[in-house]
């Protein structure tokens, strides 16, 4: 299965979410809401704002690539909501932290005004320091066998790490502004930046559920290119759409001389390495056959959305 | 056991550190520098700004507490070495986001430039987000049976956490200035923000090497203790102490009008409040007799110091 290439002079096709996204992302939610302590526990700030970014209007998709990957294995993926909340949780507090003055210095994020625009610089900080702990004691409690538990936290955190982690990522993506930046420092970015995280996503919901050591090191091979081909999508649509259809500022990645796919290798070639990509991560998943469908489903709407 | 009471009107006697902390500093200094990547791993500024904050001469006091009550439990405390480094980088990310501009904008800490006067607010910021993800890696990878390792984890990220944790403390403290502060909310704050990953340091050194679970309870109600003093301790040497034998700028509590036990309850029974805790946190040592006689040596210390 290939996913179609569509070239950038004929007007793109809608691409709608899958049914499933709506209602995993409820599920995705109401479990947010449990875990995360409410606006009236003491020191009721740093709690309010927490939910207020938590709660911002994301569209989960990295739990719910948890979740689509935990169902796999059976029809029960409530243990695979604890990492996919947790990985929420780290998502949410790396965009608090870059959306910083002394970072990207944003003042909107899905069109509400950023963490610290809203409660100040402190409090943004912090509640991004106690999302990525909570994340942490979230994993812990996942109901599954503790070994599998630790194997959860290990991916997750070296994911959210500096070698080869998020926070590599972005400091490399820091440091690339304004430079000229080879191929390897590129994929470096993009892979450490954005495919660590996908990448454990899938990988937990899979650990999660007891699936044995092949079945994650194939689903681990499908997240890290589907995330791979995430982060060339939203390069490409950085340049494609307008701010209104993304719900930030287009033409951030230029203005800001980010290192970029596009930048470096043009629009064109730039589609044709993420439907690479997600091509080659669904290949993955051949072997699960119809079970696969929903994550095969996602690889497809990853690529081909214009948002 | 109870500890010597110090009058505040006789000079205090200066209290050296026991000799096994040098011991200890030693092997904690050692394991963190193989846990944390080098300076030439990409991207270097980074682990250049972790290991700068993570070897700016710290005490290295909760994991030398972490060491010793696994040895309470037999001389192979290297188990006890993991949690102990964890604890140092929480501990650490803690210090690089509380000195940023937005929270407590200090220059200088243990006489050196602060993280982000040295690397500037991004890479400082990032910096603190790195050791607190790897703390969770480093815990996970403990020596210790699966089950341990998960106790462990959610004894930490609770002690570090916003409900009675580290960070809930911190942002009560900031809330907390130039406010009159009530005797009850002043304990909320010193024990989430000192005490809990005190606590979680001697807990984590029981969990690692197999303590049972009323050991782990009495160790606990330890750690609290001796946590509290500590803070209550360091409240009093903010007024008694030069900046100079403190490393620090002395009289900045009373500059920033924080709460603390001095400006609520005076000094002299601010020297109570301390001893008494610290005595009570010694009397939990009881049942370990003499393996506990290094416990007792850290207990005292840290309410006898001068620094």
């Amino acid at each position: 299965m290939t996913v179609a290439n569509r070239s950038t002079s004929t007007p793109p096709t809608p691409v709608k979410l899958p049914a499933f996204f709506e209602e995993d992302r409820l599920t995705v939610d109401a479990h947010l809401e449990k875990l995360l302590p409410s606006e009236n526990t003491q020191p009721s700030s740093i709690h309010q704002a927490m939910r207020y970014s938590v709660f911002a209007g994301g569209k989960r998709i990295r739990p719910i690539l948890c979740l689509e990957t935990a169902r796999i294995f059976g029809d029960d993926v409530t243990a695979a909501l604890h990492p996919a909340c947790a990985i929420e949780c780290i998502h949410t507090y790396s965009l608090i932290h870059d959306d910083l003055p002394a970072l990207d210095n944003d003042d909107l994020r899905r069109g509400k005004p950023t963490s610290h625009k809203q409660f100040g610089e402190a409090t943004a900080i912090l509640a991004g320091d106690a999302l990525l702990t909570l994340a942490f004691e979230v994993v812990a409690s996942t109901p599954a066998d503790a070994e599998r538990r630790v194997a959860m936290l290990t991916e997750i955190a070296t994911a959210a790490g500096t070698v080869n982690g998020m926070v590599g990522g972005q400091v490399a993506d820091l440091e690339a502004e304004g430079k000229t930046v080879g191929k390897k420092m590129l994929e470096y970015i993009h892979r450490s930046k954005t495919a660590a995280l996908i990448r454990a996503s899938v990988t937990a919901g899979a650990l999660c559920v007891g699936a044995s050591k092949s079945d994650v090191a194939r689903l681990r091979r499908f997240g890290e290119n589907i995330g791979w081909a995430f982060q060339v999508t939203d390069d490409i649509l950085d340049v494609e759409e307008s701010s209104t259809a993304l719900g930030k500022t287009a033409g951030k990645d230029i203005a800001q001389q980010k290192a970029t796919y596009p930048a470096v290798y043009g629009l064109e070639r730039s589609h044709e390495i993420a439907n690479d990509l997600a091509t080659r991560a669904i290949a993955e998943l051949a072997p699960f056959e119809e079970k696969a469908s929903r994550l095969r489903d996602i690889a497809e709407y990853l690529v081909l959305r214009r948002a």
